[in-house]
Parts: structure tokens; C-alpha cells; sequence
């Protein structure tokens, strides 16, 4: 499509230069961390307050541009990429903090803070902000694909982190859902309802968060172990056993090749788990003296334990680094990336099926996850232009998917659908996939919001 | 209205006598445990099974029926009388644990399934279901309600604690929301939705629980204070410290009288706090005495530990107790039960407010709460008929629910809307109403779920 003229002096008007219809900004707003492709937005727009939002909202509206938020761009199915044309909403510039009750645990801030600028901000005052996917995102866009990460299976995801929100509909109408308290009973949770919505039911233009105390005490620590069964089976069991991991993450052999060559780590051709513990100083050590003896009993090798913050960083700047690095196995690759979650029951099965797929398909597919939720992801690489290749990985994704679903699991645990998970979406919801459709209608009923991402088949 | 008769000729062929509209169901189906009334249902029906609850829908829509799900009855905000009319139907024959995965802390049940009956049923496995408002609920009320209760503080609601529902639609469609897997983002969040839409969007048939491990090591214990306000700040401050409370209680002066004539307690005429915590031996030591030290900063007194099993339960059952045991303060009465839930840092000034109006207003009202969570009950005694003093109540009610709005808070915690709290969803909600509007309009276009409750203004 096309921003016909009127629209686009309307908000020419409103934003000045903050509108643009440049090709580099367009372009800069049409691409994706992954294979997904699409033509670039026919503009991009840079609000600054909820109530550009609400006045850019209702131009869209009369003219039925579509529009598609965009935080940091970093979401991984073709999220935020502008498959029908329309305006690309960067609310990048939205990023101040707004408030800090750091005796009610809470923050409220805009949708263009990230993580780590929340946590910097955080620092003085003894609370942290747990959700942290590997990407320093936007905690709009993390909100929007309902994001988590290694602290998780702590701290949960966005979806137990976020207590209310403010958002933008389509026709520009200004709600706020959820309250400022622990819990409550009144009405329907339409906080929920938008924490991962992918944009396609309004624009969250802010958010009020749950914090948490930093730990008194934390401990880290990598160990090998010989077979990647035994190291998902030692999750599993870690996890049964009710040991309050923190942190628990799984590392493939290729996947640990691949820190070694672009973070400099010194972790042997084999699958490790990484972990850490919070607590008291004798809860860690009971924690961590527990999860050692679990370990040896599945062939846990070589425990190094990161004593120093410097160490700890280090650790989890390697784990965080995962994409990039496994990228780098293979100059020019991009990447098809797997995201099933599991009941723990089934992920050793689930992780083992994956591997052998991989090997038979040929292809390179290190895997890492967050093992303790049941989360693992293959980054199967492959090469731009191979359709063969491409072919090959999605298979292999469908594969891992369609048996996560057989056992009861998701075929996204984290990232979303956005345009890559889509074709799944009805193997998955069977007939909820008309609820959530119906929904969709009755919030945007001009679908102008992110049009054809997460609801299959429709427009 | 009246059931038509070529409608009661089809449930009857349907559910034999599973299908009555006799004035004994009816009546029984007809009553709140509150002030609310409204006449009995026309008649009510027992499925054994999703196809049958399925099948009743179809012929309720096709003859718009109004249709309102019952569990245990016990909800306090008359969200179970047929205002407008029409079937109650009666969940409780639905009442298997379909299944319980311990290896992934999972059960999934019915929804007629009791919180009481599931946790004997686990007592086996070593896990709990650690949802547990006072009454012993259905948990598919418990679901709809989104209930929570005294461990909230550390296990959280319903809506934390419910991963997967099967429902059916008001057209008689049956859907699945949710996975076995721990998260998921794959599309809208419709289990979310459920829980905590009081039966106005479908009928909830089976639900998949989160399980949570049995505590290793348990201690619980009772204090008093010589003010409400030093009560609840050492409240404030025993969160903000972070000790992982498994339980922490408010009981006013006037409670604690209340507990000793009904339950045989021996509690001093002043408020208490009544707390538990659960873990390691080593780690419910370290609570306790770090509880105990901030206890007594607040002048705690005459701590009273509950050692043994017996003295736990006993101490439990007559928190549970607590509304019985309230209104027999005032034998004849019934109740108007507030339940605002606010930001920690306000609870002490709420609490302090709600006391002097119910002074003010020259009215009983004894004070309970899950102060843990912000969260706390005031059981205003009526009389029936005497409507000066329920026009008081209903004031006072009405006060506590606009201070709460006006700090951010919720005009219901736990209990819900039904019809005792739809007048205030507006203050609450603002524009955000028209969402949950459209919503409802959405999936039960012919508003024959539940009609008339928890969104207000409409039919
Ligand atoms: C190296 C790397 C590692 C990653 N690791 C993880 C991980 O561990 N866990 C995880 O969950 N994800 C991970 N991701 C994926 C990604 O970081 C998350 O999906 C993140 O939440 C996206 O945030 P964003 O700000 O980049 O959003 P964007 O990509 O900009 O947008 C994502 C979606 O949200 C919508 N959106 C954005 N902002 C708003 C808003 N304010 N209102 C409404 N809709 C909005 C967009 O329209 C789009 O549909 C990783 C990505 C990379 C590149
Ligand atoms: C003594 C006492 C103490 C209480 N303490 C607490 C407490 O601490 N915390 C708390 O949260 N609540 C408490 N309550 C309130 C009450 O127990 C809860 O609201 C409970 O969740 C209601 O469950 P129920 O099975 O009785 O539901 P009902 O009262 O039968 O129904 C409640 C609502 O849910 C709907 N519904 C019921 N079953 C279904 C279904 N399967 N599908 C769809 N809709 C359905 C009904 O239509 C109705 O709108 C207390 C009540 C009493 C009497």
C-alpha cells in the first residue's frame, strides 16, 4: 500500500520530522534478525507521549494504514516487519522512567526503556527487573511477545512481571488495564490479554512492573556432562527435587564450540549446563551442595564456579551471546530458530529428538535453552538463497513444533509467532484459534493493528 | 423469563432428571451466602461430562437462555444468582481428577473438583494444590472468581496457578486454552481471560493445575500487637524485607472475639498477625527469627508458635472460619464483605481509614485480611430488612473501594464483581470497560452467559 497524501500531511503535521518516509528509515524498519523478509514500511513515525500515540492512532484509523510497533526490532518470527505495507510505530523515544515505588516493588516506565537501562537505573536501590531475554530489548516489545529468559524459572516471564499497562487502541482510545496492587478479581485481565499480543490489539505506551530484591548472595557456575541425555535428565530431576534454581540453562557441544570461538570461553566439546543460585549465603550453598550431588549422579564433570561479578558477568554475557556467536559458526548463515517448550517429562525426549533430526536433515543447529521452564531452541543456520537448505530447517522446525504439541507443549515458549510461527498457530489452538480471531475483530475491527501476524489464515 | 417448553422438553431428553424445575433445586440453586438476593433460577441442570455441557449450550442458544455456572455457591458478590433468569447449571457431578503428573507438578481435573478433595487426593504424591480461599470451593468457581486465599502471598491466585482450561462457548463450542508447558507465547492468552470472568464468557470443563512441592519443614504462629496500625506496618515492613512469608494474616480486635467464641481461640481482645513459613528446616529457623525481630520492632507480643500438625490445623481452620464465625457475632445477620486490595505502602493508611468509618458509622465490622498481598475483608453485619444499616454498609463498602481506586489499587482482590462490586467497575476500569465490553459482545453475542454481572451498564 501506499500513505496516501492527506494521511501523510496529517502527520507530517502532528510529528514534524518524526515522521519519515526516507528510505533509510524505512529500510532500517523493514529488516529482521532472521530469514523472515518483507518490504520495508511505507514510513516510520517516532512518538513521544501517549498522546501522539492516541493522535497517530486515530489518522491511521480514518485513513485504515496499518500500523506496527516497533521497540528494538529484535523479535525473531518477522514480528514487527510491515507484511502489508502501512507505518512502523518506533517508540524508541518513549524511554523514560517514570516512577520507582521501590517500597511497593513496582516501576512504572515507557514502552522504549530496555532492560538493561531499567536495571542501571535500578541499581542504587536494591530491586532488579528479572526478564531478560538475551537482547537488550524494549520493554514494550518484551511485553508485546510476552518474553522471558534465563531467570525465569525463578522470577517468571512477562507474563507474572507485569501488573498493568497502558495502551493505545485502534481507533486511538487511551486504556489502562490492571492496578498497582498484588492481585485482583475485577473483571477480565486484559493486562494479560495484551502481554503477548504482538502488537496486534493497540500500542503499549506504558507499563508498571514488578521488581524484585536483588540477592543477598549468588553463585554461578558451568559443568560438562558426556551425553546430552544426561544433562537434560540432571534439569529434570533438578527441578523435581524443588531446588530453587535461578538460573538453569542448557548448552549443546556445538552450541559450547561456538562460545569458545567468539567469547574466548574454555568449555569442552560437550553439552554443559549453566547455572545459578540466589539466596541467603547458606541457602546458596545448600542449594548449590544439592545440585552438585544431583549433578555427579548424571556425569557432571569439571564444575567451574564464577566466584567474582567479573566471572558471573563473563558467564552470562557468553550464554546471552548465544545467537551471535552460533551465527558466527558459519559466515553469511542466517537463522531458522526453533523456540518448543515442553512439560518437563518430555524434554529430554524432546531435546534428543531434536539433535537426531538436525544430524539426519544435515544441518547445523546448536541448541541451547532455558531447560528449566522446558524451553530449548535450535538455531538451524542456513545459508540466504539455499532454498533447499531452508526447506530442510523449516522441516525440521515443523518437526520440533508438531511433537512439542503431541506431548501437550507450545511451539513457542518465548519468542512468539509474529509470520514464522503462524502456520502452526491451528495445530496448536484448534478451535481457539476462532476466540482469539473474534477477539482480534472486536478490538480492531478495521485490522490496522500489525495485520497478518499471530492469527492464522486471516488477513 | 420461562423456559420455553420445547427448550425443557429438549434438556429433559437430554438429562433426564439431571434436568429439574422443581422450587427445591431451584431454591437451592437460588441462594448467595451474602445480603444479595434474587429470585431462584428456573430451573437448574447437572452435566456429567463436556458433551453434555456442550449440547446444553446448543439449546440454550438457540432459545437464549440465560446460563449461569454454579460450583460450591460460596461466591459473596451474588455472582450465582440468575438475575435475569434461567438455568443454573450445577458443575459439582463433574468432580474427577482426570489425572495428576507429578513429574511435571500438573493435575488436571473437572471442574466440580473441591480444592479439599484434590489436596486429599495428593497427599500421596508429596505435592499440593496451594490455592485455598476460606469455603471449600469448586475449583472451576475458584477459576472463574479468580480465587485466591491465605498462601497466596507465596504460591499466588488462580490466575498463577491455572495453566490450560477447557471451556465451552455460549454457542456450545468447546475449546482449549493454554499448554502443559510451563510458558508459552504462542497467541493470546486466553486461559487468562477465563480466569476470573465469572461465567459470562463460557463454562469452564476441566482445568490443568500447577502443583506445588509439600514443604519440607512447616511452622505457623500467632501474635498480638497493641495497635491495628503497628499490625499491619510490620506487615509492610516483613514484605519489603523480602522473607518469603508463606502465610501472613491480619485479624482485628473484633475477629480475634470472634475466633474465641466460635472456634474456642484464646486470642488477647487486639489485633493479631498469623503467620506460616515453609521450607528447609534450616531456612523457616532463619524466617522465623528474622520475622520475630521485625515483630517485635512493631511490638509484637505473645508469640505463640502452633507446633504440632494438630495445632497448625487448628490454628487454620479457624482463620478459614472466619466468616462463620464473624456473623455469629451478631446472631440473625448477614454480611456486605469488602475486599480492596492496595499497594503495600498504603495498606497501613487503608486499613487505619476503613477502621474509623466503620466506627464513624456506628456499624460491626470485623477485619480479616491476606495482608501479604495488600489485601483485606471487612464483614459489615446487617440485619435483613433493616435497610438504613445496609445503606450504611453498603457506604462504608463504597469509601474503602474509592480510597483503594484513588492509590492505584483494586476494588476487589480475590472475591470478584458479580453484582455487589459492578457499580464501582467504572471508577475502577474508566475507558478500559469498553474493552471488556466488546469482549463479552465478541464470544456470547447473544449475552446469554451469565448475564448481567461484573460488566457494568450493560444488560
Ligand atoms: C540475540 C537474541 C537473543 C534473544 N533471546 C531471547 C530470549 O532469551 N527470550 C526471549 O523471550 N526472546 C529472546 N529474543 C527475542 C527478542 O529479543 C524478544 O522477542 C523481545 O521481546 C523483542 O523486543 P523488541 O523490543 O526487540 O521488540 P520488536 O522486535 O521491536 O517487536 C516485537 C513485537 O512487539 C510489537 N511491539 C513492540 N513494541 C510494542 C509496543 N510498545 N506496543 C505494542 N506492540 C509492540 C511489535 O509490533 C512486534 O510485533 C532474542 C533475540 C535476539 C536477537
Ligand atoms: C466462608 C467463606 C470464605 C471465603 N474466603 C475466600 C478467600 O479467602 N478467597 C477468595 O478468593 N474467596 C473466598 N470466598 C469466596 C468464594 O469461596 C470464592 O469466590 C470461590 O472461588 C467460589 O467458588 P464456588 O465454587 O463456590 O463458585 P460459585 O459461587 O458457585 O460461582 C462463582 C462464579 O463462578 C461461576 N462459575 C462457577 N463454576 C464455573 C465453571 N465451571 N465455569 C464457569 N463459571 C463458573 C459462577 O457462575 C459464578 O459467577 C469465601 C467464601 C466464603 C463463604
Amino acid at each position: 500500500m501506499q500513505i496516501d497524501i492527506q494521511a501523510a500531511e496529517s502527520l507530517s503535521q502532528l510529528l514534524g520530522a518524526r515522521f519519515s518516509q526516507s528510505q533509510a528509515d524505512r529500510e532500517l524498519h523493514g529488516a529482521s534478525e532472521t530469514f523472515h523478509r518483507a518490504p520495508p514500511p511505507d514510513a516510520v513515525v517516532w512518538p513521544v507521549s501517549t498522546e501522539e500515540v492516541s493522535a497517530i492512532m486515530r489518522i491511521c484509523h480514518e485513513h485504515r494504514i496499518p500500523v506496527i510497533g516497533w521497540g528494538t526490532g529484535t523479535s525473531l518470527e518477522g514480528h514487527a516487519l510491515a507484511t502489508q505495507g502501512g507505518i512502523v510505530m518506533d517508540l524508541m523515544k518513549m524511554d523514560r522512567v517514570l516512577e520507582v515505588r521501590a517500597g511497593d516493588l513496582q516501576a512504572s516506565v515507557q514502552p522504549g526503556v530496555t532492560r538493561e537501562a531499567l536495571n542501571t537505573e535500578l541499581r542504587a536501590t536494591g530491586l532488579f527487573f528479572p526478564v531478560d531475554p538475551g537482547a537488550n530489548a524494549s520493554l514494550g516489545g518484551m511485553a508485546a511477545t510476552r518474553a522471558s529468559g534465563t531467570a525465569a524459572v525463578r522470577y517468571g516471564t512477562m507474563r507474572d512481571n507485569v501488573l498493568a499497562l497502558e495502551v493505545v487502541l485502534a481507533d486511538g482510545t487511551v486504556i489502562r488495564t490492571g492496578t498497582r496492587a498484588a492481585k485482583s478479581s475485577a473483571g477480565y485481565d486484559l493486562t494479560a490479554l495484551f502481554v503477548g499480543s504482538e502488537g496486534t490489539l493497540g500500542i503499549i505506551t506504558e507499563l508498571t512492573l514488578r521488581l524484585h530484591g536483588q540477592p543477598e548472595e549468588v553463585a554461578s557456575a558451568v559443568c560438562a556432562f558426556a551425553t546430552l541425555e544426561e544433562a537434560v535428565e540432571c534439569v529434570t530431576a533438578t527441578i523435581q527435587s524443588g531446588i530453587p534454581m535461578a538460573r538453569i540453562e542448557f548448552v549443546d557441544g556445538d552450541a559450547a564450540q561456538a562460545f569458545n570461538q567468539f567469547s574466548g570461553g574454555h568449555l569442552r566439546d560437550q553439552p554443559h549446563l549453566m547455572v545459578e543460585f540466589h539466596g541467603s549465603p547458606a541457602s546458596v550453598q545448600d542449594d548449590a551442595r544439592k545440585f552438585g550431588e544431583l549433578a555427579a549422579d548424571f556425569g557432571g564433570q569439571g564444575f567451574d564456579w564464577a566466584t567474582t561479578p567479573e566471572d558471573r558477568a563473563a558467564l552470562w554475557k557468553m550464554r546471552h551471546g548465544a545467537y551471535r556467536a552460533c551465527l558466527a559458526l558459519r559466515p553469511g548463515a542466517t537463522a531458522v530458530v526453533t523456540d518448543v517448550c515442553v512439560p518437563m517429562s518430555y524434554l529430554a525426549e524432546a531435546v534428543a529428538a531434536a539433535a537426531a533430526d538436525i544430524k539426519a536433515e544435515g544441518l547445523i543447529g546448536p541448541m541451547v535453552g532455558h531447560v528449566g521452564d522446558g524451553n530449548f531452541h535450535s538455531q538451524l543456520l542456513v545459508m540466504p538463497g539455499d532454498e533447499a537448505e531452508l526447506a530442510a530447517a523449516k522441516r525440521v522446525a515443523t518437526r520440533m513444533a508438531e511433537r512439542a504439541i503431541a506431548v501437550g507443549g507450545t511451539i513457542t515458549g518465548e519468542h512468539g509467532v509474529g509470520i514464522g510461527k503462524r502456520p502452526l498457530m491451528r495445530a496448536q489452538h484448534g478451535e481457539a484459534i476462532g476466540a482469539m480471531a473474534a477477539i482480534k475483530a472486536a478490538l480492531d475491527p478495521l485490522n490496522i493493528m500489525n495485520p497478518g501476524k499471530l492469527i492464522p489464515d486471516a488477513n
